[in-house]
């Protein structure tokens, strides 16, 4: 995978060796990591810090010119939440590790003019699915279910 | 304004008082109110605490079935993230303050379904008109403009 993918993913690998969701992302602004994180529904018992939404809050106040020229990285297709980060700040492209284990609002995402690039890389696939095979309450409470 | 929208009204003033933008939130589960929360952005430097997520997430790990009897109470419009957060939990009743200032994913959240009902309460939008008027960069900065 390429650089910035394998970025995110060795923060979903931080988040699964912390006993965490296994999810991560990296903000790239003009070609370099702003910001990273992974979900922390379990460490931090949060409900709103999803890899993408911790790694937005990670890089900072940024300016609207930072988020254009941005590339969000992230190992699972976005939820509804975190597709919206997106939109809020107009970020102009994703790229997702994988939709095989979750596919979110990408429908959405690229009718509202959001360039979106599913990888489904065979190392996102089978950590995530390996993940909720024995996290099946966990992962449904990240979703909503 | 009734009881709910007061305590979001709360909470915005709370933010206004700390320097920060005055918007906020109440999460009430069967009738109670669960969280409480107020936009970040100034005070702890956040790019994702916007009243409805700060709020989310101060109610703390919640069951399905909570989110599915709750009715989230925001002063302003809800932007694309925090409609996408209702979204996620499928909160199914969201009472906005008011839309004068700021119309966010509301007829999107209708078309999936959830309730959306808009007070135009005259404290919110004069609170509001007033706080925009007075700091535009950072009113532009909270909505990715």
């Amino acid at each position: 995978m390429d650089k910035f993918m394998q970025a995110a993913f060795d923060e979903a690998k931080k988040g699964l060796e912390e006993g965490g969701i296994p999810i991560g992302a990296v903000l790239v602004v003009n070609g370099e990591i702003k910001g990273r994180g992974y979900n922390q529904r379990v460490q931090k018992e949060s409900a709103v810090l999803h890899a993408e939404i911790d790694c937005i809050e990670k890089a900072g106040r940024l300016t609207a010119r930072d988020y254009k020229n941005s590339v969000l990285y992230t190992t699972l297709s976005p939820c509804d939440m975190c597709s919206g980060a997106a939109l809020l700040y107009k970020i102009p492209k994703i790229v997702i590790g994988e939709n095989i284990n979750f596919k979110g609002a990408e429908d959405y995402l690229q009718s509202r003019g959001i360039e979106v690039e599913v990888l489904n890389d065979e190392s996102c696939i089978l950590q995530m699915k390996d993940f909720i095979k024995k996290n099946s309450a966990l992962w449904n409470e990240d979703i909503g279910e």
